[in-house]
C-alpha cells in the first residue's frame, strides 16, 4: 500500500448503501469534491440502493454528479432476520477486491445498519482508517449494538449531538478524535427554506393539498420485534383512515419485516384509497419541502426525531424504535402504541401544531 | 422460536473456531454438560480446527467426547488482511442456516478474533443472547477494537480480571450484566500441578531434558504490521540459536502472516536444528506441564502473559501485541525488539529464574 | 460416507427451487414416500420458492405433506445476470454443508435453470450420483447450454420425449441410463379431467366466466436478449387489452428483467383493469383445470408447449424462448413477435378453438 | 454494454487459476498480446496462483510481463470435495463484479478442473462468449463430467487431438466453431530443444546428475476415490526409494486429498532423502528440459501423456486418472498400480529407454 510522500492527496472512499445514509454522506462527499487539490473520491454502491424494489435509488448518486466507482449487489432474498446476516457476509466477501484496488486511506462510513458494520468490519481489518458519522446516539434497540460496534471499529467519528459525544467519551473513545458537527443533514435542511414548495406539494400529494394540512408517513420494521412492528402498523394505516387527512406514507426499507408491511398496506386498500398516496421514494430535497410543511409526520424513522426538528413540524414518534434518541418539543412519543385509539388521539393532539425552530 | 414453558431448557450453542478459544471454551462446556437437567448443548466448529496445517484441532473436541453438532469450512485461502475479511464473510453466509435449526437461547463466544466477530455478528442480528468470554482487556492492538466490537454486540460478559471489569463498566456495559469469573482456563492450570510431567517434556523435546532448562516459543504475526512482526520473529530464532538451550517452537496461528512465518522458519533451518523441535499443535494439558516447568517462555502469546503466571514461569513478551495486558512480575517485556542483541539479553535475564506463584 | 449392506436403504435428496420445477418433482417425491421400505427422502428446499415476491410457495410442499429438512436462501438481489451468477455462487456455498449432513446417494434434480446448475455441481462434485429429469430438450436459448452442461454432470436422465432421449445418446450418454418415461407433470394432468373445475375458474376469473372463454398469459424474460423480451411483452399485453377478454395473467419468474416485467404490468394498469386478474402463484392443481378449459393460452413458458398439449387448449407461444422444442399440433408459434397486430392475429386465431386430445 | 461499432477491438479476457493451464494459456495470451490492434487484453488471476503453498505461481504471469487486472482469493480452505465446491462458489460470487467492469467480448477458459467450471458458468449466465481450450477428451474421471459441461456452456472450441474434435461433434457441438489446433504448450515445447539443459538439470537435481539418468515424478490425487489414489502414491514412493536413482518429486496441485499426499511425502522422509528432491514449482521451460532430458517420467499427470509425448521421453501413468486419454507409444499404463513390485517392474521396464520424436 504504498502511499506517496508529500504532495500525497488523502484517498476518501465513500460507501453508501441506501437512501437514508446517503442524506447523510452527500454533504460531505459534496464537500470533499469541492477540494480536489487534498482528496480523491471513490464512491462505492452497494446494499438496496442497487435494488429495484427500494426504488434504484443509486440513481440520486448520478443525478448529484458523482463517479461511481464500484456497483456491489449485496443484498440475500428473504426479508428475516437470516438474509440479513447473509448479505452483511456477501458484503464482506466482495469488498476486499474491491478495497484492494481502491487502497483508500480512509473510509467514510454512516450509522448504524447492518451494511454499515459490513463496511467497518472489512475497513477494520484491512487496516484502513474509519470516520464514523452519527455514532454514540442511543435509540434503545438493536441498532444501539450495531451502531456502538462499529463505533469500537472507527478510528475517528463525528457525532451530532452533545449527549452523542458525551457517550462515545463514556465508551473510551479518544476525545481528540471525536468531532461534534451537528447533523450533516442540517446543512441542506436550514438552506431548503424559502424554496417554491407548493409545486412539490402539488406533485407527491395533489392539485388542492394546502400547507400544513397534510400528513407524512413513514414506518420501519423493527427486527427485533418484527410481529409486533407490524401490528403496531396495521393500526397506524387504520388511524391515519380514520383520520381523514390527505397522507404521503413512504414504504418501509429493506429490513426484515418490510415484506409484511407492504401486504398490509396492499390488504388495507393504500394504493387505492383517494387519500393516501404510496411511493418508494422521494428526493432528499424535495422529501424536505414536504415535511417541512406537513401538518405533521408520523412513524418510527430516525428522520422524524432528527431532521424534521429543523423545521418544528409536529411528530409523531411510535413504538421503541427511536426510544432514548434526543428529541425536540415537536415530537410526541406514543410508545405502546398497541390500539388504533392512542394513535388516532395523538394525531389530534398534534396534527396542524406549530413549534418554533 | 417457540420456546416452552416451565420446564425448558436452556439451549447453548458454543461455536468453537481454533485451539486457543477451546481451550479457554472447554471448561466451560464441560461444565454445561454436567447439568444435562438444565442446558443443552450445541457444538459448532468452524475456523482453523478443520484445516490440516493449524492440526486438524476439531480432534482434540472429539477427544474430550463432545458431539459436533455442525463442521463449517470458513476459511478463505490467501493468508492476507483480505482473506480474513473474506472468511469473516464466509462465516456469516453459512452460520444463519446452522442457527436456525438449532434455534439456540445463547450462543457463548469467546476472545477477539475475526472468526469470533463473525460468529456475534450473526447471533446479534438474529436476536440470539450472547455470551462473551474475555471481554474487557486492553491490548493495545487491532485486537481491541475487534475485542471491544464483539463487547457492544454481546448481552452477558464474563472477564477475567478486575481491570477488564472496570473496562467493560467504562464502555457503559450494564454491571448486573458482567461476572468476573476469572479466566476459565486456570481451573485447568491449577489442577495440574502434580502430575507426571517428565514423560511429557521428554516426548516433546527429547530424553535428555530437565525441567528449567528449556524454552518454549510461540510467537503470532500482527496483523496492523506483519512486515515487522515477521522481522522479529527473525530476530527471535537467531537470538535463541545464539542461546544454544534446547527450545519447543509452536507454528504461527493462521492469521494474515502466518506462511511468511513459517518460511522464516524453513530458512533458518529450525525443523531440523538438533535444538529445536517446530510442531503444529500440544494438546493443552500437556502444554500447561510443558510451560510449568520451562526455563523460560518467549514470544506474543496471550497464554504468555496470561496463564503462563499461574506456574511462574519467566515470560519474555516481545513487541505490542499484549501491550496494555495485566500481566504478573514473571513477565519481561520486550517492546522494540529490534535487534537480536536485545531479545538475546532479555534471555539471559529471564532463562531459569524462579518467580512466585 | 459409510453406507450399511444388504438392507441399505437408498437414500434420495430431492432439491426444488421453485413453482415449476416442484410441478415436475412432486409426482416423483410422492412415488419415493409411498416406498418407505426402499427410500429415505430427503426435501432441500432453496431459491425463489422461499421468497416473498414469487409467492413462498414451499407452502405448497408443507401443503403436499412432505418434511422439509433444509431451507436455504440462495437468491441475490439485482434482477440482472450478475445477480444470476451470485446466486449460484451463493448456493454452492451453502450446499457442501447440506450434504455432508445428509449424505445422499443420489440426487434428483429437475430441468433447465441456474439453480439447478448449482445443484448439479456440488452433487458432481462431491461424488454423489445425479438423476436428472427431462434433459436432452432443444429450445434454442441460454437454457440449452445450462440444461446439456447438466446432463453432462448428471449420471441418469428421465426424459420425456423420444427426441430428448435421441439427443441424450448423440451426447453420448450411456443409453442404459437413460429412461424415457414422459413429463412426470402428465400423470396429473391426465387424472384431472374429471374434477369440479367451474369453482376454480369463479375463483380466479370472476362469477360470470364461461370455459372457453378466457385467457391465461405467462410469459417470462428471456435472459439472453432482456430488452427485446420487456419489448415482446409490452405488444402483448396491448394485444391482449385490445382482445378484450377475461385474461389471468400470472407474474414471471425470478429470472433477470422480470421487476422490468413487472414495471410494465403496472404501467399498463393490469392490475386494476377490469378484463384483467393479476397473480404470483396458482396452485399447480387448480392452474391446470384454469388452461384445460381456457379459450387459449398465451406466453412463452415451457408450460404451454408441453403440459397444456394434453388437453388440446389452443397455445400462442411467443419469441424463441421454446425454440426447437417438440409441439403438439395446438401451439402457433410466432416467432418474431414485434408488432401488437401480429399478436393479436394469433389471439383471433387460436381463440376458442378446440384441438383434440 | 455499449460495444463501438466499427473500429471495435476484440476485448479478450483471459482467466488463469494455476501453473497447468497457465501452461497452456501463455502462448495464447502472447499470440493475443503481439496484435495490439486487434485485441485487448484483461488477464484474471483466482485459485492456487494465489497461494504461497502452491508456489504462489501469479508471479510467472507478472514475470512474462502480462498485466494482471484483477486478483481474486477464490479458495476455500478444508481439502476435501466440500471446499472444492465452495470455492466454485466464491468464484461465482466475485466475478461478476469484475465481468461487470471490464465486460469482455470473450471469455477464454482453459481445462477441466473446478475453478474452470465457475469461469464458464459465470460467463454463459451473463451472455459473454466463451472460448474453451482442450475440451473434446476423455480420460475416464470426474475430470470428463466437468470437461464436458463446460463444452456444453462454451461458444468456440480449441482442441488439441482428431479424437477430441471428434467427440466434440459427437457432443452436438457445432463443427463450423471447432478449431483443431493441437496443444497450446507444444509450441513452447518444440522451439525447446537446443537450449542449454545441463545447468538446469544440475540446478534441480544436483551437480553429478547425468541425462537419462534420474526420474521426475508428478502425481495428483484423483477426487473421486482419494484414499486409494494416496495409497498409490505411497506405493509410487516406495517403488522410487527401491530403484534407488536421483528424482525430482513435485508437490500434487490443490485437489481434494493433496494435503494427505504430502503428509506421505513427509512420513516417507522425501524431503531430506538424498536421492530426493522434492519442490513446489518449477518454472515450466525449465520443467520442459528436465522431462526432456529425464530417463523416466512418472504419476498420473495429464502433462506426462500429453507434453512428454514431444521429447520421446518414456512415461509410466499410474491409475485411472488419464484414462482413455490418447497417448503416444512412450507411455506405459499401469492401470492397477496396487503393489510396490508393479510399479517397480514399470521402472525398471521404462527407465532410460528413448522412443523416437
Amino acid at each position: 500500500m504504498e502511499k506517496n510522500g508529500n504532495n500525497h492527496k488523502l484517498r476518501v472512499c465513500v460507501a453508501t448503501c441506501n437512501r437514508a445514509d446517503y442524506s447523510k454522506l452527500a454533504p460531505i462527499m459534496f464537500g470533499i469534491k469541492a477540494e480536489p487539490q487534498f482528496f480523491e473520491l471513490d464512491v462505492v454502491v452497494l446494499g438496496s440502493h442497487l435494488i429495484d424494489d427500494y426504488g434504484n435509488t443509486y440513481r440520486m448518486i448520478e443525478q448529484d454528479d458523482f463517479d461511481i466507482h464500484t456497483r456491489l449487489h449485496t443484498i440475500v432474498r428473504g426479508e428475516d432476520e437470516a438474509a440479513m446476516v447473509e448479505s452483511v457476509g456477501l458484503a464482506l466477501v466482495k469488498l476486499p477486491d474491491v478495497l484492494n484496488r481502491l487502497k483508500p486511506d480512509i473510509m467514510i462510513v454512516h450509522g448504524d445498519r447492518f451494511d454499515a458494520l459490513a463496511l467497518a468490519t472489512s475497513a477494520a481489518l484491512m487496516n484502513i482508517r474509519i470516520l464514523h458519522i452519527e455514532g454514540g446516539e442511543v435509540s434503545g434497540t438493536i441498532d444501539d449494538s450495531i451502531r456502538h460496534a462499529i463505533t469500537k471499529l472507527a478510528h475517528y467519528h463525528v457525532c451530532c449531538t452533545r449527549s452523542a459525544e458525551q457517550h462515545l467519551i463514556a465508551m473510551c473513545e479518544d476525545h481528540d478524535r471525536i468531532l461534534l458537527a451537528g447533523c450533516p443533514s442540517y446543512d441542506k435542511l436550514l438552506s431548503a427554506k424559502n424554496k417554491d414548495y407548493m409545486s412539490i406539494i402539488s406533485m407527491w400529494l395533489g392539485e388542492d393539498v394546502k400547507t400544513r394540512d397534510y400528513i407524512v408517513a413513514l414506518q420501519h420494521p423493527v427486527t427485533t420485534d418484527i410481529k409486533h412492528s407490524i401490528k403496531m402498523f396495521e393500526l397506524t394505516l387504520d388511524a391515519l383512515i380514520s383520520f381523514n387527512k390527505r397522507t404521503l406514507v413512504l414504504f418501509p426499507n429493506v429490513d426484515a419485516g418490510s415484506k409484511e408491511m407492504v401486504r398490509v398496506m396492499r390488504k388495507k386498500g393504500i394504493e387505492h384509497h383517494p387519500n393516501f398516496r404510496a411511493v418508494k421514494h422521494v428526493p432528499f430535497d424535495q422529501f424536505i419541502q414536504l415535511v417541512a410543511h406537513a401538518g405533521c409526520m408520523i412513524g418510527n424513522s430516525s428522520c422524524g426525531v432528527r431532521e424534521v426538528g429543523a423545521f418544528g413540524t409536529p411528530v409523531i414518534n411510535l413504538g421503541t424504535r427511536q426510544t432514548g434518541r434526543e428529541t425536540g418539543e415537536n415530537v410526541l412519543h406514543v410508545r405502546d402504541a398497541d390500539t388504533q385509539d392512542k394513535i388516532l388521539h395523538a394525531l389530534q393532539l398534534q396534527f396542524g401544531k406549530q413549534y418554533p425552530w
